[in-house]
């Protein structure tokens, strides 16, 4: 009987951790979508640009002192690391401002593919705000080619540059909204950390001109159809 | 003894569907990032163009006959119905085709934001192939705007039209490369459901110009830094 009983519970145990484990990988899988089945294989170098959609490993990241859940890693002196697996998040919108039209030389060229983090766009769905923790990325494209088959135009080259904006109350408490501003370069290869960005130099004009908390959402049309209000 | 056997059997059984229930659901979290987080509320309606980055009622969709997990689903007659939940889908690349660069009649105007079904983007990161049940998706949007503090370009206005590539060799296996194209319309309302365009109107183009399996990858930078062979 008690042998029995030891039979059920030791049951019990190994399917309270089976559970556990796949509950883990929900959750994994949740907070880097497609990150469960795009691990980088053994020994594969974590630098190279053309791994920014692959999931870090695990353990790698830490979360930003806001408490949110975003993947973004800090030098001890503040810089910010380039952050990986960005392509994989919830995309916004796409600006585009060629250099040519910009005479020669736009402030960002040529296209932007802009980025929010899974966790905080959930937030954004629910509330129509930027949640504490919120990062968004800038991906800088070069115009690759003018004409193709479906007509006239700009079509995407090769990508150039890469910035991120973080939201973050303790960490950034003296910034305006309390975001602040990274960029990686403007051509490849990026830098691989990078210091705060001035206030004036991008945070000014996010607080003059961005429809909603710092955020050009005026140009993003998946976060104006996602945000509460228009339901 | 016998009592003891079964109560360890139940206890195995209880397990098994446990954990067979959160791999359900592990699977419909990749299926649909942030979907487990953004349900519409009971009672929302479900097919307003604005509720396209929400998930689809648990039960509703149906794997393409080729066996992948993007969530489409047909008529019986074999019609599309409009797909849901693709903006948060893996963004592919985004070509611009403004109407006043082509006539005023580009063939998709303006801006084409592209993406792909999580599965196979993943599939694709590891093989460089587009699998059979590969959902790719074209959502039109509006030029918005020509000037913003960032510099003179183009801007994202408004959705206008939607459209669905889909390669499944056992639907479509008379289409060259088992693709199929449908268009829901270039204004709004857009279609709730909608025939597969004739071989001619689509798939021809893609055949002769496309970089890869009837994809136009050349245009989309995420797509070629994804490919195993760049790596």
């Amino acid at each position: 009987m008690f042998g029995s009983v030891r039979t059920g519970v030791a049951a019990g145990i190994a399917a309270f951790f089976g559970i556990a484990a796949l509950s883990y990988l929900l959750v994994a899988s949740a907070a880097a979508p497609g990150g469960a089945t795009a691990a980088p294989p053994s020994g594969a170098t974590a630098a190279a640009p053309e791994d920014a959609t692959t999931a870090p490993p695990s353990g790698a990241t830490a979360a930003p002192s806001g408490g949110a859940m975003a993947a973004l890693e800090y030098t001890p002196d503040g810089k910010l690391k380039k952050p990986e697996g960005y392509r994989k998040w919830v995309y916004v919108g796409t600006p585009l401002t060629p250099n040519e039209l910009n005479g020669g030389e736009a402030p960002f060229p040529d296209f932007h593919a802009v980025y929010m983090d899974p966790e905080s766009f959930a937030h954004y769905e629910k509330t129509g705000e930027f949640r504490d923790g919120t990062v968004m990325i800038k991906e800088l494209v070069a115009v690759g080619s003018k004409a193709a088959t479906s007509g006239k135009g700009y079509f995407m080259g090769d990508f150039i540059g890469l910035e991120t904006a973080v939201k973050d109350s303790k960490r950034f408490k003296d910034e305006p909204g309390n975001w602040a501003y990274f960029t990686f370069g403007h051509h490849y290869p990026l830098k691989e950390e990078t210091a705060q960005q001035s206030t004036v130099a991008c945070n000014s004009c996010h607080q003059a001109s961005a429809a909603s908390d710092f955020v050009f959402s005026q140009y993003y049309p998946v976060l104006r159809a996602a945000a509460p209000k228009s339901k």
